[in-house]
């Protein structure tokens, strides 16, 4: 493969390096209005009364929107695909505009003006009387019997589900050690770099269109179809150029809104781009989860039981809701073995912004608390904590008792190796550090991560190549390029499939619905795989024509003939014998025989890889202040073959940096009274930026996966999922103080150093 | 067929209507720059010295490039398919600029400014010394020996054919009665709606993007890249809204000088769109043609022999050359049967502006010629000139000795019958009207006219029909609508064959090459038939992928299912079982078996069905003024099966307009001495406005043309073809005088008149 495996610059380099490319805010209509959403001053409760008067008579305003002027219908958020089964449709919870306040935040009218600045003035002129409620800001308030409910007949529970295999009981009982742990994960924001925003407008044939910063270009059409109530084909969404994502739009959270607008004047263009504050409170935050574990071991480490119960914090309105927690679930059983399993959970509503989509979607709670309680239990046995691992994992070609997922490659057991390599693990796990102010640590934790969501959902990937009159081809997938590199991926699978220059290759930079095949979009860590998989079949399909073409061309029967570098070549001996340049045009303009060749592949994907890694962190804990220091971090992945080895360390330098975020910095704060986000700006929610991030290493332990098209498993999550439990646990190591609530602030372990006294004993 | 036969309103009416369709001169790019052009004033000869420094240093003037600057290598124009064949290839004789000047006009330089006025006024401070030459302004200047050549090595011939079918000298002797005439026709222009204009700008990925105002958005691509020199993949051409072609736009004039200039100014947005002068000197005109006619009949009116010798003046570059009276050549065998036929043509370069396709290429004025003489014949046989055209027509089922097209439909015997009866020709042909100063006369003539372009060049059409989530279609076609309808026609093809509403066929208003399937585009009468046919292909591939569907869903055999008005219904009973947009949403998220329905049809037509037709018309002379008057005039169509009616009506009205304009009006004319076009506007170049176009009826005799998609025939250009002759023989009947020259001016009638005196005897 000439292209696949290596380093190609990426497709969009050159644009986004100049500055070329276009993103949502550089789209300017003629005509176009701007909007602004006025927002809930109250976490709970009603808008009684809502004065407009005197913001529909600034001058510039051309419409002011209240919850009376929306449809009465409600719609669903989440970018899932669509269901055949009602019981299965993710939840209708949403109206466009909100008489019902149900988070500090919630969207009750909108302004549209002439520009930003009249549109804002326009805000502080509308008149809102509420009827306030306490707020249920975290999920023992919203539980607790006779509480108001957020959502009427919920009791505040979204849903709750539970599975079990093997026999928890008779697994308790032959445990010879059981150990217990509860672990709390608190809300993140994903903070990609470009805010959420949409510019909407209505076609000359009445089609409404709506240009978005997406993940799921083709799911936001059908939210915005039943968001407005009209047919899902009267909706045309346009991706420009993607400021990241990072599952936060994984949901279709300004779109809909957009589009209505858009109707109310008339057609004309709205930009409705909201500032960084709105975006922190009001898009998509990660669930927020309570863990409990409690596992057996029998006294030479194996596992005899494992139970956990997770309870997850869902925020104001449904998005992803509970499949958040049940991914968790999932991954609860996938990285080790027991003689039995239980896992619980619930997904709750509170009074917080929406928790909905967000890298590693569950993983990274479910991960903390499963490998923070890995290390809890090697501590109770004085085991080495890799080696705990080690004879727990699965075994390769283990198949999951309930999705049927099999472990088709699974080289955990090499990262492992690998990791306690590059860091010197036990030259460091067994070196007494204990005394002095500042400590230091070393830990680890594993992850294993599906590659899209088959079985739990459906895999449906999408491709269509074009074979233009030079040779190059044109790529259109469904497929969403966010800045994750997709683009480059997919170009590299065509090209090598076709045998053509990846420069050949022309992928539009801007996707658009009506156009592009349907592909549900960037997540789940399965586009390179999934819709990689139709790339390659349309691309073998548009080569297939090509030889059958340079057959009667050559003389040379197809089966003998191959395509290498743009030439049709013997695919024996290699020889050149026809240009692909010379076949197309052929294709094109034989009087006889023209006919375009094209390829046009929608395939159902029914496998699902599991991809896995660890994180090797050391620390040096400062046990003056509780600061962290991170002196070494090694993320070690099995993530099949790796497609281009600069665009992979890049997704785990990212994933990395979030995860050191998760770990010892990041959360979003809320007023105990009134349900206020404290830090929605980047001045008051601290990510980690170039000038705080440590060294960190990446290495490839590459497997050759059977069911993908190029060998690769998932990488786009993975990075960040394995890093809070290995800088938990290698606090641990450095102070032998368990930190199970995340972020690991200074505060927060600077008073548990001081709860303890300064000389603590080194765990082994 | 609930949509093929009807006057469905057409797809973008409303956007048309209420102005929100785009069209180039409505495109404002972010940091878009105008260009102007200079042209030359000489009409031949060289640049021998140009200064732009003058130029170049007015405030806002981004670049000013000559003849100097651009590539030094030549392109064709000519909106034909390419040919693999380097011998059928259109002749490349263009550079981006020039110094050589072939006309007054040729361009010379451009400028491209902040805004037009700053162009304007940039290109009025170049200073431009020139070496001139007399310019040969006719065709026999042009081919006199020892003139000098506008193109080395031609002679100023551009190419010459001929052909004969029997034994011309037999044929000669058998001959009872042999005519003669002389047919000139001049040069007119297609005067479209909208001027020609192009926005060119590079990608961020560094491609051309053109949006330009063409018939021919694929060929246009090709063209631009030969420009160039570039690969044609890396040109990608979008047509918004077109504002009519007539041919004029069946030439890439402006678009690769648009594309270069973008590339000058670092791939900011250059808009190009020529000012109303420039088009009328700049594009392209009808060629003018002189066409020597002989013919020899038996008493009983049968024709012998027919011999024409055509000459085609060029203008000063190729452009579609000697394709236009090769054309007519063609045409001239096609409609009447004799024992013998020969055509002889040569194509002659002249210092004029450059001819190329426009509305009937070449029928116009061959049908002017054979339909005048015709009635010469008649005439000189004192026949009625109805019953001598019936008795030599063709057979149905004919098949040219030629180009093997066989006339499968030929209902010109009934709409000869259907004109006859419409206009009351017998009591108005004998009625004595000889005196008096107004004198009226009916005359009438005949066209046949072919259905695209095969066996002459290739036929591909191309559709891709994708079903949306909600049974609703999107409809991709290369097919161009310019105005003439055709997106709303392949929409009712595509709703019929697919038996769903047409609402639900979502058409693209605007057309992409990197994303529309390839079809050379709109000319050659060709899109409603060869494109049609792809999309009643595509559509019939998804009703037969729903159909399957279906099977699965309702347990009903595909075969005994259909679809009707949305729905899948039982075929023979025709009820209806499930709607289609339950099968749509199976397709897409069936977890088992979810695949997208979609079809993109590349299809090869080797077929061409003759249409046919003839305009009667009553004509009154005021014989002290020369003014023609048009009392009655009715086209009668064969052009099969009619797909919309109203806009069938729009055709042949427009074209009726066009035509007698042709006949009375219209005419560019140049100064005897320099060249220069004299009436390069609308207000000196008269068309027919809507004050002057009289009542005019269409009528359409439907037949049932088997090798269509819908038993349709061509209908966009026929109706021009015979209104120029039909009108000079109705002033035949009415004053006896032949005017063999067009356009039948009132100054050419009245001189005519005058030279006969005022009482003549008319014709039988």
């Amino acid at each position: 493969m000439a292209f696949v495996g290596t380093s190609v610059s990426r497709v969009d380099a050159r644009a986004k390096a100049t500055g070329r490319a276009r993103y949502v805010d550089d789209i300017a209509l003629p005509g176009m209005l701007h909007a602004r959403l006025l927002r809930s001053r109250i976490a709970s409760g009603w808008v009684k009364w809502i004065d407009t008067a005197r913001a529909e008579a600034i001058p510039g305003v051309r419409a002011v929107v209240t919850y009376r002027d929306v449809p009465s219908h409600t719609f669903p958020t989440a970018g899932h695909p669509f269901s055949l089964d009602p019981s299965r449709r993710d939840i209708a919870d949403r109206h466009l505009l909100t008489q019902r306040i149900r988070f500090y935040g919630d969207e009750i009218a909108a302004v549209v003006a002439v520009d930003e600045a009249t549109a804002e003035r326009a805000l502080d002129e509308i008149t809102v009387e509420y009827e306030e409620r306490p707020p249920l800001l975290d999920m023992t308030a919203a539980r607790e019997s006779g509480t108001p409910e957020i959502h009427e007949g919920t009791g505040n529970l979204l849903q709750r589900s539970d599975y079990s295999f093997g026999d928890v009981d008779a697994a308790l009982k032959a445990a010879d050690v059981t150990v217990k742990g509860r672990y709390v994960t608190q809300v993140v924001h994903p903070c990609a770099l470009e805010n959420h925003g949409a510019v909407a407008a209505l076609d000359p044939q009445g089609c409404v269109v709506v240009y978005t910063s997406t993940q799921i270009p083709h799911i936001c059409r059908r939210i915005i179809g039943q968001a407005l109530g009209i047919p899902w084909g009267k909706v045309r969404v346009i991706r420009p150029s993607v400021g990241g994502g990072f599952g936060g739009k994984q949901d279709a959270v300004v779109e809909p809104l957009a589009a209505f607008l858009t109707t109310i004047v008339g057609g004309r263009p709205v930009k409705l781009v909201l500032p960084r504050e709105d975006t922190f409170v009001g898009t998509r935050v990660r669930h927020a989860m309570e863990l409990a574990l409690k596992s057996g071991v029998r006294a030479d480490g194996t596992l005899t039981f494992r139970v956990l119960d997770a309870h997850s914090m869902n925020g104001a309105y449904a998005s992803h809701g509970h499949a958040i927690v049940s991914k968790s679930g999932t991954l609860f059983r996938q990285m080790y073995a027991s003689d039995a399993i239980r896992f619980e959970s619930a997904t709750v509503y509170t009074n917080t912004p929406t928790a909905g989509a967000m890298r590693g979607y569950g993983a990274p709670q479910v991960i903390f608390a499963t490998e923070s309680h890995m290390d809890d239990i090697a501590l109770a046995l004085g085991m080495d904590p890799v080696r705990l691992r080690e004879i727990n994992l699965h075994p390769e070609g283990a198949v999951d008792p309930s999705d049927k997922v099999m472990e088709h490659t699974a080289a955990l057991a090499e990262c492992l190796r690998k990791g306690r390599e590059l860091i010197g693990w036990e030259a460091k796990r067994s070196a007494g550090r204990t005394t002095g102010l500042k400590r230091r640590g070393v830990g680890m934790a594993c992850f294993c991560y599906p590659t899209g969501i088959y079985p739990a959902g459906l895999e449906v990937g999408a491709a269509r190549i074009v074979l233009n009159q030079d040779g190059s081809v044109q790529l259109q997938v469904g497929a969403a390029e966010i800045g994750q590199g997709s683009d480059t991926a997919l170009s590299q699978i065509a090209a090598d499939a076709l045998g053509i220059p990846i420069d050949m290759v022309h992928i539009p930079w801007e996707q658009d619905t009506d156009r592009s095949p349907y592909d549900p979009g960037a997540y789940a860590s399965r586009q390179t795989s999934v819709s990689g998989t139709a790339v390659k079949q349309a691309a073998e399909a548009v080569k297939a024509a090509v030889l059958d073409r340079a057959q009667t061309m050559t003389g040379s029967a197809a089966s003998t003939l191959d395509i290498a570098d743009g030439w049709v070549v013997e695919r024996r001996a290699g020889a050149r014998l026809v240009p692909v340049v010379d076949v197309a045009l052929d294709s094109y303009y034989n009087p006889d025989t023209a006919s375009r060749i094209a390829a046009d592949v929608s395939c159902n994907v029914k496998t699902n890889a599991l991809a896995f890694g660890c994180t090797f962190v050391e620390v040096e804990v400062d046990t003056e202040t509780g600061r962290v220091a991170i002196l070494e971090l090694y993320n070690v992945h099995d993530s099949g073959r790796i497609v281009n080895p600069v665009a992979a360390e890049g997704q785990v330098q990212g994933g990395v940096q979030m995860g050191l975020g998760y770990a010892l910095w990041e959360q979003l704060l809320f007023d105990r009274k009134t349900g206020r986000t404290l830090n929605p700006n980047l001045a008051d929610y601290k990510i980690m930026t170039a000038i705080d991030y440590p060294a960190v290493s990446a290495f490839f332990l590459q497997t050759d996966e059977s069911t993908a098209p190029c060998g690769n498993k998932a990488l786009g999550e993975p990075p960040i999922v394995s890093v809070a439990p290995a800088v938990r646990n290698a606090i641990l190591h450095a102070t032998g103080i368990k930190i199970d609530t995340l972020p690991i602030t200074p505060e927060r372990l600077f008073f548990a150093l001081r709860d303890r006294g300064s000389t603590l004993p080194l765990t082994p």
